[in-house]
């Protein structure tokens, strides 16, 4: 049994992680601000999925299983003392560390939500890291991080986990391998903030031996898992919206809704993928084979299968008979790009993949048909874009808000 | 003529950088929220030398050459819509960016200034970015880096000017070229936020076509400029104290005022060095010879020479009789280092640097000694740690606070 602090924990994967780490015997407290349903206030929105209040929905996991989850109410990013009384008093083995502005979209609606992103995430990521060295204690940090700190650019070479080996040439004309930190080209505020986390976690182990597991995550699919569908008040949040849907869960609704799935451009853009419950058993590893003292920042790649925009769009249209309309592209990205990923960390520690074509009818059927009377049409078009001349295009074509 | 925000511009650097680029004949703007001077408050020192209030400096200039200069009391960092108003209102052609927390000892104080440091140097950078987008003007940003973004770790490489050409082996077996941003390792809080800062100025440049040239700067040594020397109003400051004097200012001081020149281990760390001279005459060249439309962010490595510290320490002893002393190293970094660097694009712009040989002696006489009566001595000494056990280490040696 560890005590394990989840920062972010009433989120889309917090929520479910805790309660995957709570039924494996685990000690878990919740640190969350709930600055994820404000922003559903914000943007006028909610999850496609009745989703119930925190405190609701601990009551309803002990009444179910026994178990109790501590929760504090703290913005991880602006109450550092806060932050640091919980540290010291919970006394965590570990802390899982989703407490970030997540959403690549949003993180470019406008520059209130640039500087939004970047000071949270930052100063999110910063403070915890201050916490742990303050506190004197050993704690294994695991942070979600993305896959898109990679950038699209990797032209043939399948993408390592988190360091790449490379020869540069010296002065006397000698060439020498060094192994560095993947360079990174993200593609949007939200995955920049991811960049630089890196480089502050690679400070704090080298400077205070902190042990970290950064986990690169892909695109998380799916809604419910083994524990949320043990009580209707435990359901898992489903996003739709512009900002916060998923490529997949915005198809899913289209579809659901009778409306065209809307991909960009010509959908060549490729993603890596990982269900839901993949994500919560993949934290669940790497919590349970930690670092060792002294050992760098450990990278994983968490992600199982990649797929073009536009093999999902056909894959989700030939199971629901919707069809597919092409919209201009928001985001400043190459139309088209490969992908290949290197995922062997978590298939050496066991995990044994949910493919995406086995587990799309679930969706489709319990949560898109099943919620779809809870859906604003209107919220599913992007309405963030990346410059002002990808809204002028968007407006031109009559997409988009 | 141009038109030039200076943001820090009350600060060692900002300041004579302004008095240079406003006698060049530009029109200038400094924003600046004191910062440096209020951490002169929190660490009870101050300037050797006897620095005016920014507005009596200002109207000191006016006085002396017939140049205004327009101030504006602003916190880049949290005053974000005061920012954007100056740079709507102001015109600026190009923007300096010095408005950063700029010392590694600082950064390293305490939990708190680690926060501040962070928070403070990445939500300004962030916000002057923003703040270019959002005007929707074609600004040039010059920003003030540091060598030290480059880390140590040469290996019998020349640094080169910000990006470094790799090989890289892909799926086929085929060797790639790539040229990425030299790989980072800082070695404080503070120049972490700088390698941070890379990553913002990366990601605006290639989606917002952002210009902005990024200066790796050495160490400062030297107090003095032709414009500063104008009039006694107009001088320069002189930091000696333990977080913001740098080491070559704390030689002088401890020469100045009879006590050893204390050098950290054997003194084997290299660092590269830049007279303030040549730092105001850089920043000139960079902002005459801005990069083009779409060019990507232009890297320039500032500084001229480099020196072991502890040749550094036998200079001065040689010139003031003074003997020099070993205490443990507050900081987390190798012993000794090698460090050479290219600097062939200011060269090639036409620089011609002052040696440090020739004008330490200026610095001894016409600083040191004249304002030695203003020294704290009790200041001098570090008393910042990079770890709880280098704090220990150098109490046991009877060093530090």
């Amino acid at each position: 049994m560890m005590r394990i602090l989840c920062l972010g924990g009433d989120g889309f994967c917090g929520w479910p992680i805790s309660l995957h780490l709570s039924r494996a015997g685990h000690q878990i407290g919740i640190v969350d601000n709930l600055a994820r349903r404000k922003i559903d206030l914000e943007l006028e929105t909610e999850s496609l999925t009745p989703i119930r209040p925190i405190r609701e929905r601990i009551d309803a996991w002990r009444d179910t299983t026994g178990q109790s989850i501590d929760y504090f109410d703290i913005d991880v990013a602006e109450q550092y003392d806060r932050l640091l009384a919980v540290v010291t008093a919970f006394q965590p083995d570990a802390i899982v560390h989703l407490a970030e502005q997540r959403a690549a979209p949003y993180s470019m609606k406008s520059s209130w939500h640039k500087r939004y992103t970047v000071s949270n995430n930052l100063n999110a990521t910063n403070n915890v890291l201050a916490a742990v060295a303050e506190s004197g204690r050993d704690i294994h940090i695991v942070h979600i991080g993305t896959m898109g700190v990679y950038g699209y650019a990797t032209a043939g070479m399948t993408i390592p986990e988190g360091y790449l080996k490379v020869k540069v040439t010296v002065d006397s004309g000698e060439e020498i391998m060094h192994e560095i930190l993947y360079p990174t080209s993200p593609g949007s505020i939200y995955h920049m903030t991811k960049s630089q986390d890196q480089l502050l976690f690679s400070f704090y182990n080298r400077n205070d031996g902190i042990r970290v597991t950064d986990l690169h995550q892909g695109i998380v699919w799916g809604t419910q898992t083994a524990e949320t569908k043990l009580d209707s008040r435990l359901i898992n949040r489903f996003d739709y919206d512009g900002d916060f849907g998923t490529v997949l869960n915005r198809f899913l609704v289209q579809a659901a809704a009778g409306h065209p799935l809307t991909v960009y451009g010509n959908g060549g853009q490729t993603r890596a993928f990982i269900n839901i419950e993949d994500t919560v058993r993949c934290v669940r590893l790497a919590i349970e084979s930690a670092p060792r003292p002294g050992e760098r920042v450990r990278i994983f790649n968490q992600m199982t299968e990649t797929f073009r925009v536009r093999e999902l769009a056909e894959l989700v249209a030939s199971m629901t008979g919707a069809r597919i309309a092409e919209l201009p592209n928001p985001r400043v990205e190459a139309a088209e790009n490969e992908l290949k990923v290197d995922n062997s960390s978590f298939l050496g520690l066991g995990l044994d993949p949910i493919r995406l074509e086995v587990g799309l009818l679930e969706e489709i059927r319990d949560i898109a048909r099943t919620y779809v009377n809870r859906c604003h049409e209107g919220k599913i078009a992007c309405s963030s874009f990346w410059t002002e001349e990808r809204r002028r295009q968007s407006q031109a074509a009559g997409a988009g808000a």
